[in-house]
């Protein structure tokens, strides 16, 4: 899968995975307003809400981009409902043959990673018949529990050719509370990004491990030091647009060839017709707004990589 | 909800929570027959026969404990139907009085953490509505994000009189490559620790903090460093059992009192009939072999905190 996804950066030359992550303030309120009218003001009125909103962003931007995000939480929050509509959102993204990212920041010992494993990136067995519950190309890990955490991802990546983003350096602004703490001169997220490239090595790909790793659009001087340290590694950048990362930033974290890292943007792309800059659009052309967001950051990030 | 807990403690005199992490290989064959005959060898089949089986131990423990922990990672690996078992199992365990710790282990940037707050502990609003997602008491969460990830869960904490608990030391072999890192000769686990303290005494029940911990049984002596440094902190203590942690280990984990820690069991009570000790119960009284486990652990704790 991270030959696809390399593929596909190729082919679209738009590092850019576009973070589906609705809140219900996003959606339009006509599509609020026909969510509610068939479902009423419950979960699954919010659900149906934030599936159609999903829809009409992934209908507008799938040729332009290799890869969406869907983050979990923006979905679970919802209850049962939500999960359904982050399947759904899962399965028509697959449909438009774009790459899958589930941002889920799993990881916990050793035994229940293998579940979250099997449950997001492969297949489980019922009597003699396997299932896959949610089927994304990629995940994102959490590796506070160390490497049992990490390596039963790992073993469903190698099966399934699919692959992981490790967070090693978070865009948020307290992230160096634990992230930037030294240890023996050197700060933690050098130390992950080093079990990062380990990990890497035992799950290669063509050129890319299959293992990968987050790190923060916000903080470049440490994405430089990253880069450096992880080669083989796709280093997946958050923190682009809404939360203050700009493209200038973000050269750091390519390697010289422009390949090595994909930027997302959530917030401002797909709530984009409320930005200033897009509210000509409108919220009935909300996902044409966003087609032109993207086209933007596309302009941007290709820019900054001259 | 953290008084609720240590009340329940006290009823019991049982510090003990129950792992409700089934496995499909731990439902005995009964169970699994009858559910894949209503539902065939399908996910709604797995989450029929895991919920059936849930069902069956918590009629059998619910008046010897104050509180269960199902790991949601046992459910999402059987996608969306596993989800519905969870969300079934906390209700039922709601109807049955006890407390239940979500094991979830979530963390993110605040946005995101403060959307799985609402989704596990807090209510979500849809038009002028408010619903529950998955309605735990307590939630466990990573902390490798810092303050950030973990304030949203103390916000709807303090509003909806829940609880959390911080990863700190987990239970499993390879968590001390991060956690037992020494930043300026001290190891991370104490830093988070003291990070544990100060997030609590900013939200305290009436004589422990909603602010507790999650250290594993299988570190004795950093249980008791951590218990020094986080006076006002429940300590949630897995790897008893299964994992390896014996009754004598953990006494370093409760105060002077006998409370502060509540130990949790998975596998030893819910697959007790598949363990030599129990194996007269044999598999159609699992439920029985499970209570007769409880019971048993609880005299071992008891023995070790005389």
């Amino acid at each position: 899968m991270i030959n696809k996804l390399v593929e596909k950066i190729k082919k679209t030359e738009a590092p850019i995975v576009v973070g589906l992550d609705p809140m219900l303030n996003y959606v339009p309120e006509h599509i609020q307003k026909a969510a509610f009218a068939k479902e009423g003001e419950t979960l699954e009125g919010a659900a149906e809400a934030i599936w159609q909103f999903n829809k009409g962003i992934v209908d507008s931007i799938y040729d332009l981009v290799p890869a969406v995000k869907p983050q979990i939480a923006m979905y679970e929050q919802f209850g049962i409902p939500g999960l359904i509509a982050f399947k759904k959102t899962v399965d028509y993204c697959h449909e438009k043959d774009l790459v899958v990212i589930g941002d889920i920041k799993r990881g916990d010992i050793g035994s229940t990673s293998a579940a979250y494993a099997v449950g997001h990136l492969g297949k489980v067995q019922v009597g003699s018949n396997f299932y896959a519950g949610f089927d994304e190309d990629f995940a994102t890990v959490n590796p506070y529990l160390g490497s049992d955490g990490v390596k039963p991802f790992m073993d469903i990546c190698q099966k399934e050719k699919k692959g992981i983003f490790v967070l090693v350096k978070t865009s948020n602004p307290s992230s160096g509370e634990l992230q930037d703490k030294e240890v023996d001169g050197k700060p933690v997220y050098e130390i992950m990004g080093e079990m990062v490239d380990k990990w890497g090595s035992e799950c290669m790909g063509d050129s890319y491990s299959y293992v990968g790793a987050v790190v923060g659009a916000t903080y470049p001087e440490m994405g430089k030091v990253l880069r450096d340290i992880m080669p083989k590694a796709y280093i997946l950048v958050p923190g682009y647009g809404a939360q203050g990362g700009k493209g200038a930033d973000l050269v750091h974290f390519f390697d010289k060839d422009g390949l090595g890292a994909i930027v997302n943007s959530s917030r401002g792309i797909i709530a984009a017709y409320k930005n200033e800059a897009y509210a000509k659009f409108g919220a009935e052309c909300y996902a044409d707004a966003s087609r032109q967001a993207v086209l933007d950051m596309k302009a941007d990030i290709q820019g900054a990589l001259k």
